[in-house]
């Protein structure tokens, strides 16, 4: 097989390096961390500036990320039929449910919000689209890997975190955790990623009848599980409602 | 001056090439388009696909966007201090107003929106974060070209599109509407980009007074413009007044 060509894979190692951490960073800093001469990695960041995927900044002559990943980003969404599909269904499920809607797909080892309905209050909140997730301690995740053989892979290999008192760490637990949601159709994340939050997911499967992604269901735990401490039936019945319409709209049958 | 990476150019025009127009391409539209031999395109989109910038789809084998760009894109977001100020007092004007709020920055030959907040109310809406506006029609064009020299070049070299019977398309016309921005401190689009949509917008500026962006309340003609046809006064002062926050945040002097 041909090889990659390698000033692409330096300038995305670049950007990913800018997307993390420090976030903006100087030549030397660059250079070093990519382990690249200086007069190297400064002429892939000229050609990344010119084409508007890196900023320089004019007083520090520090370097961040460029708009127009931003509007690629952008074309990206109204590329991807499963968000066009899904816009709709999530409105209803955000509105019914009283809470915030997140639609994820796998990307690289976890899982990427690629829309986000805002739980329908007054409160402020944040756009968390284009946020990554960890895929063994989420409702999104732990669907994906119960469904998605690459997901599953991702998910298995990686070193699982810690994130509250509550999250599977373990292989055989995690494992237990997947077969329980393959059982059941959906999974719960009930205060293993984020402390006073619970969510609920299930799968959206395309016409080929491949997971494709998932959809959640996430708020305060005290309002989405029940006396047991186990997610109201109602509200996991919705999301499940929501994802199968979700998944015929992308002309999955219906059995 | 040292050239620039011949690769990286001809993947980002991949990049652009997948981001409009038909947004799904084979591997020899793809060539075709921009010149190149196929041998010498395939092994752009294979690193572009391992690097996660394009997907293939494996019923079609025609390449789109990939989800990289996305999670790349909400990287730049967090990482530009204009959006974070922007996120608090964006807010209140879109209560305050009772319509929908955009932050917009120059980027290439139009307006790049980097934030929107929804009309507070129950309407189904889409989100525009990543969408490009013209710079000669719209309230936020009209301000970055007023006052950005850069912005200026882009208008005054661009052919404006007449969009609506009331888009300014003339040269000296353009320079009116310019030199008016600068005098009152605000532009307005009063149905000269969207049929029925009008929208105030006023500028923001950082800490050298450099105009880093602007700030536009934008809704129905009859509910943001008044009697005589002019945007209402007490909206204006809010854009206003908002634009001004913002730039305060960012640490532009009072005076």
């Amino acid at each position: 097989m041909a090889r990659n060509i390698q000033s692409l894979e330096r300038a995305a190692a670049m950007l990913r390096l800018l997307a993390g951490g420090e976030r903006r960073l100087g030549l030397s800093d660059i250079a070093s961390s990519l382990d690249l001469a200086k007069g190297t990695a400064h002429g892939i960041l000229r050609t990344l500036q010119a084409e508007g995927f890196v900023e320089q900044d004019a007083a520090s002559g520090r370097y961040q990320l460029g708009a127009e990943l931003l509007r690629l980003g952008n074309s990206y969404l109204d590329v991807h039929e499963l968000r066009a599909r899904a816009l709709v269904w999530t409105d209803d499920l955000a509105r019914a449910s009283g809470e915030s809607v997140y639609v994820g797909v796998l990307h690289k080892s976890g899982v990427l919000i690629m829309h986000h309905v805002f739980r329908p209050d007054d409160s402020r909140q944040v756009l968390e689209v284009g946020a990554m997730q960890p895929l063994h301690s989420t409702a999104l995740g732990k669907v994906l890997s119960a469904y998605d053989p690459v997901a599953h892979t991702e998910a298995v290999e990686a070193e699982r975190e810690a994130f509250t008192p509550r999250t599977v760490t373990d292989a055989a637990g995690f494992e237990e955790v997947l077969d329980l949601t393959r059982a059941r159709g959906w999974a719960a994340d009930v205060e293993e990623t984020w402390e006073g939050i619970a969510s609920v997911a299930a799968p959206i499967h395309d016409r080929r009848r491949m997971p494709v992604g998932a959809v959640a269901v996430a708020g305060a735990v005290e309002r989405v599980c029940g006396e047991g401490g186990e997610p109201r039936a109602a509200l996991v019945a919705s999301v499940r409602d929501c994802a199968r319409a979700v998944s015929r709209d992308l002309g999955a049958g219906r059995f």
